[in-house]
């Protein structure tokens, strides 16, 4: 096996822990020197490959390198970019494979969601169509958790924990205040399509918390849930609402659509909170707070999962694993081989079976009434928030690293994106 | 001196760390059994003393008030209920006296922020006023920071901290998305009509993140403002902005007042975030996401500043001594005797200079442009975060304590309020 270099990315929403993933597909590299050269990182995702913007990781410092593991967002830049197929943009895979043969690249390593599973996919379809051997392998990440086949999705764990927490802390300060003011606090919380972060937020109801959840799966039905709502109030003096982005009415409209849309297409959200805690106070009366979590749930390592930690950076250094036991065109995945004690293992998914495909929450983690969560789903969230792995702090704040992110010297002419 | 039991009460918006308080005065009352009987405590503050309904602490183990130290909100309810004058509201006074006769009454300890503190100088006053003696002592709470005298408030420093981590985290994330896609963030924080909190996020500029802030000292300038995020994004790509809820037009008109309309036309009602991130999208165009904070910034345990943890145990503690030495009307402050090793210790204020005087932030906190913290006000701050205090963690969720609170025997008849 000659020695090849290898080119990761970063794509889409980032993460408080894709940094650790990155963390592990570096290290790992460098302790294969004999098959892998250097590890060259794209700037802002598959863009920094189409544009021959590569950075060269190799002049970062073993430090700088772990550091990464502690470090939330994407270091070298991520991008919310999907290329089309091979037969609607050959030109596109050719620059590739000319920015590849100019680098020697024969790894592709690319972390991201469904989207960017599906960049790879086509990536990995390089070498049968067009002749050019890659292995590409995807590196799961994404808060949303809908990858499929994988058991969760690196990066869920953590914002599952920071949501569970933020909303368990506001709850205990809405019950002290209920008796003479706010009696209703709803905090939105993203997940797009799928409810898996709002199924968190009902981790809290163990502690004694009332609490109503607002599910994508679920269509929004106002008399039931004002009702639910009152209820909760009446019996405790106070309730809190969980209501994920992607909440929509039955005719499929956001509570939150504000009309635009990002560079996928996807409709852009945010904003359900104050819709529904206004509907609370002009249909109940009730005294609300509301909280927009947004960017701080994703980039909150500071309150990270450690078992989301370690599987992030396990991905990434089984990632590099599988490259150089030969595979293409898969993604490691979180096998869950027993609940109590909580024990997993790497698995390995086909990428024809992963790209473009959405998992949802199951319809049982639901419970009965749509407003909340099952005893399964209990079972099921409660190991990705295990153990905590705080970031060194320096003068009050957490030491974050942003590296050097030197540019590779490019051989090639521009090519427009 | 004669042994009397003691009455204690949280009042306002509750906060990370003011349980700690209520643990110092709990803590502290408890090693003098000689002079203070029980530590009865208001249920939801000062409402608590008016309705008879007290809370009898001895029934709570030393560990569980230990628990206090590290639990956020007000173990006890707190209350917005703010006492009109004794000549205006003679019979609750009256009714005051009658309870603290009743229940053997000699220590008042009111932990609260300005409003509490008039309501807690007004209670000093029994006794030359009425011929009730008792002794009233507030011990300093808030997250707004606008007490005179005492050089900070215990809340505040671990707000600064969440505030200035989040957007530290929230900005890297921004950072990495900016190529393809968000180029501001924007944060709403809380402070009212002072900008002490807006300040915190300030120290992410040392951090190298742009950051551009409005504060409720200065006056909203559209135009300028404008300017400030188009030069940020112009020179790093991307900009984060800290917007306090109190931030307002020179009319005086609140931005979050706007409002802007749902997808439904509803007025949306709060969020100076969305308002602003509204208007950066229609002016410059750049793709925005935005947070509110709310209740999660105060409710904050999980990442308190552990010299607000100890400055808050520390409040409570100086409030008992200071009972013990015979002093009424006065509030225990905190002076700070050193910036660099900071140093502080406890001092004393009049409760007649306390009550009713809210401190802004100086100007030369604020730098010239208006939109940034000067390097006086960073030295005033950074000692304020400094230290991490986590709390105990178990099944991935802080263990915080949920007490008894076992009702103390009611002596006399109903009392409206």
């Amino acid at each position: 096996m000659s020695v090849k270099n290898a080119f990761y990315a970063q794509s889409g929403g980032v993460t408080a822990v894709i940094n650790a993933s990155a963390c592990g597909v570096i290290e790992t590299a460098r302790q294969h020197p004999d098959k892998i050269g250097k590890v060259y990182a794209g700037r802002n995702g598959i863009i920094g490959a189409l544009t021959e913007n590569l950075i060269d990781t190799s002049q970062e410092s073993a430090e700088a390198i772990a550091a990464l593991r502690h470090t939330p967002s994407g270091a070298f830049g991520s991008c919310r970019y999907k290329m089309k197929s091979l037969e609607d943009n050959k030109h596109e895979y050719q620059r590739l494979i000319e920015v590849f043969k100019a680098h020697d690249i024969g790894y592709f390593f690319y972390n991201g969601g469904g989207d960017s599973a599906d960049t790879c996919y086509k990536v990995s379809q390089l070498s049968d169509a067009m002749g050019f051997p890659v292995q590409a392998i995807h590196i799961p990440k994404t808060v949303d958790n809908d990858l499929p086949i994988t058991d969760n999705c690196p990066g869920f764990g953590s914002v599952a924990k920071y949501i569970a927490v933020s909303a368990l802390e506001a709850s205990y300060d809405v019950r002290s205040m209920a008796a003479t003011s706010t009696k209703v606090f709803v905090i939105e919380v993203m997940g797009r399509h799928a409810g898996w972060i709002a199924a968190a937020g009902g981790l809290i109801e163990d502690e004694g918390i009332p609490v109503v959840i607002l599910f994508p799966e679920v269509e929004f039905d106002q008399e039931a849930f004002l009702a639910k709502c009152r209820q909760k109030v009446e019996e405790f003096g106070y309730v809190t609402v969980v209501v994920s982005e992607g909440t929509h009415w039955p005719d499929g409209k956001f509570l939150a659509e504000q009309g635009t849309r990002d560079s996928f297409g996807h409709a852009q959200l945010g904003g359900a909170a104050p819709v529904v805690a206004n509907m609370i106070k002009e249909k109940l009366g009730y005294k609300f707070h509301w909280a927009v979590a947004d960017y701080l749930q994703r980039a909150a390592r500071h309150l990270a999962s450690k078992t989301d930690v370690e599987q992030a950076y396990a991905m990434g250094k089984a990632g590099v694993e599988f490259a150089l036991a030969g595979e293409n065109s898969i993604m490691p995945a979180i096998v869950r081989t027993s609940n109590s004690p909580y024990a997993w293992e790497v698995g390995k998914a086909p990428l024809s079976e992963v790209a473009n495909v959405e998992k949802m929450m199951p319809m049982d983690f639901i419970s009965e009434d749509g407003f909340g969560i099952t005893a399964a789903c209990k079972e099921y969230l409660l190991p990705l928030i295990q153990g905590e792995d705080y970031p060194p702090y320096e003068n009050g704040m957490p030491k974050y690293v942003t590296l050097k992110n030197v540019a590779v010297e490019k051989k090639l002419g521009a090519f427009e994106v």
